[in-house]
């Protein structure tokens, strides 16, 4: 592998609910803006014309990958991404497992994405489950929670292992200098949860140095630690709901203050505030859920994905493979498993 | 039991951050506009000293149980029940169990109530576990999640029960007729979700009419269904999370809606529009949380409660007795073990 195919980010230009448009957007941006290197995967004639309409169809740093499939939103995963063998999900992820992507980037059905990387990829030696990670913003920055849905039942050593993951996430593409890790319970003490999570307590406390003890779910938006560790059940269904939240309480504020003409007024004036507080809250900022364990860097954006968000998953796609990724992540789980078993013996 | 004494709400005058003063304070509301009859459970002087602040003292209406000990916020709930014999809250559930009050509603610690709740009264005949439930605001109303953390390990039967036991609540107090059911799942396919989820499933097919499928995080909040089922560590993760996010995004708000002091101004003309907005989410309008299953009705009120909460919880507490909560809980779970054992033989 030449460096300069080491840094290729494949990016699936027919993922998510405003493909292909706003996916080359995202691309063209971060292209020109940070310098990626992409290599858009689909349909060739499609995504040429969006290129031409950047006036980037003859950049270098773009290069195509042909896919005559598109899985959409709603198909079954597991199913779909074993039919559909020339979809862009599909053959973006083949790009990554032979080597002429270091990364692929999709912000098309979450499920496909979970099969074909777990399937194409494989997991890292020593990893039991690999899991799904999402950036959680908090009242002072974000906090990553792994995992958000890959494994709807869990055993205590997958949890241990998500710890360990997510503190490397955090740590080398985050930039969160030795990571607080809080284990999602109801209820500070060690012996409050299910037996899962009292199990998992006990393991976190023996492989994970930044492990900082239980968590409550009020403690996740207040931003008490980097790196919150659940199982995927539960991890989400709080993602879903966080969102369901914010938007019911958004759509609640906003009938109120628009219920007069005159607040309707106050209320216009207060854009530029309401805009700035939506923004701390944007998913958009943070880039993407990366699959955690398996053998290469994949970032699932969100379907919603607007063109910042896109960028931002290339750039943290980017950030990733420099980094080393793949390879710190083998070492923590490497190491995690040796503390368990000094341990053991002591 | 003659029938003035089935009326009368056992009310833990030391339970809650406010207490003993708000507690008296929602007391003497409930007895004077709704026509509660009340026992207040604590240590006689300091319960006589607020009744007097209202001169409720010779209200008849309102009568005194004495209780020297108070179990604290902090306490081990399981450890306290045992030890505080001569607590408010194991007073309070004593004068339920030997019939002298027909309900006992405490804003004190949970778990102790919880533990007390069960130890006490004791589960009603066919009940496998009692549960914790909540009414949680949602756009349009509000939804009831039930279990919100008695139950931190479940079995798919458990969550059946909840459903049951759930839809007697909201048709009984909360007025829906004909409750939609939905079991909080990953996915809205029967085939998504743990496998406790997903055994779960197939119970709630059996024995709820009601039962609508799985609903996911984001449908809570948007008010899809009238009661969502799910075990009591997800429910306790969820409803503190929200607790969280609410005041997360509330905070960010107002942070940036007071940055500059015109945008102040222009917050501070649309305050009585914010004020409406939280009056909507605001957990004091629904009256607490329902221990469900048990021999007796009660209810928990959130240790923030104001006197406002403790009415409604009054109030409610009245009309579950009224309407027999009880008795309905046990005939919809002897029903729903019947459908499923007419389908198991069918």
């Amino acid at each position: 592998m030449t460096s300069s195919t080491a840094s290729i980010i494949a990016v699936d230009a027919m993922g998510g609910d405003h493909a292909p448009g706003v996916v080359v957007d995202g691309v063209v941006d971060a292209v020109r803006e940070l310098d990626a290197r992409v290599a858009l995967v689909g349909p060739e004639a499609i995504i040429h014309a969006e290129l031409q309409r950047h006036r980037a169809d003859s950049d270098e740093r773009i290069s195509l990958v042909a896919a005559s499939q598109v899985i959409e939103m709603a198909e079954h995963p597991a199913q779909a991404v074993r039919q559909k063998t020339d979809s862009s999900i599909v053959v973006g992820m083949r790009e990554v497992k032979e080597g002429r992507a270091a990364a692929f980037v999709s912000a098309g059905n979450t499920g496909a994405m979970l099969a074909a990387g777990l399937f194409q990829l494989g997991r890292i030696r020593g990893v039991e489950r690999p899991a799904l990670a999402t950036v959680f913003p908090t009242r002072s920055g974000f906090t990553l929670i792994v995992d958000v849905g890959a494994n709807a039942d869990c055993k205590s050593e997958y949890l241990a292992q998500f710890a360990l993951m997510g503190a490397a996430y955090a740590e080398q593409v985050l930039d969160v200098a030795n990571p607080r890790i809080g284990l999602l319970s109801i209820g500070e003490e060690e012996e409050k949860g299910s037996q899962l999570v009292q199990r998992a307590h006990a393991l976190l406390r023996e492989q994970s140095t930044g492990f900082v003890g239980n968590v409550e779910g009020k403690d996740i938006p207040a931003g008490a630690v980097d790196v919150v560790v659940c199982d995927g059940f539960v991890g989400n269904v709080l993602i879903k709901f966080a969102e369901g939240v914010a938007s019911t309480i958004g759509g609640i504020i906003r009938e109120e203050v628009t219920s007069s003409p005159l607040s309707k007024l106050f209320a216009l004036a207060l854009r530029p505030a309401f805009r700035r507080a939506y923004g701390r809250l944007d998913y958009a900022e943070f880039g993407g859920a990366p699959l955690l364990g398996v053998q290469g860097v994949v970032i699932i954006a969100h379907g919603r994905s607007n063109a910042r968000a896109i960028r931002s998953a290339i750039r943290v796609a980017r950030r990733a493979v420099e980094g080393g990724l793949v390879e710190r992540i083998a070492a923590a789980v490497e190491v995690g498993g040796q503390r368990s078993e000094v341990r053991g013996q002591g």
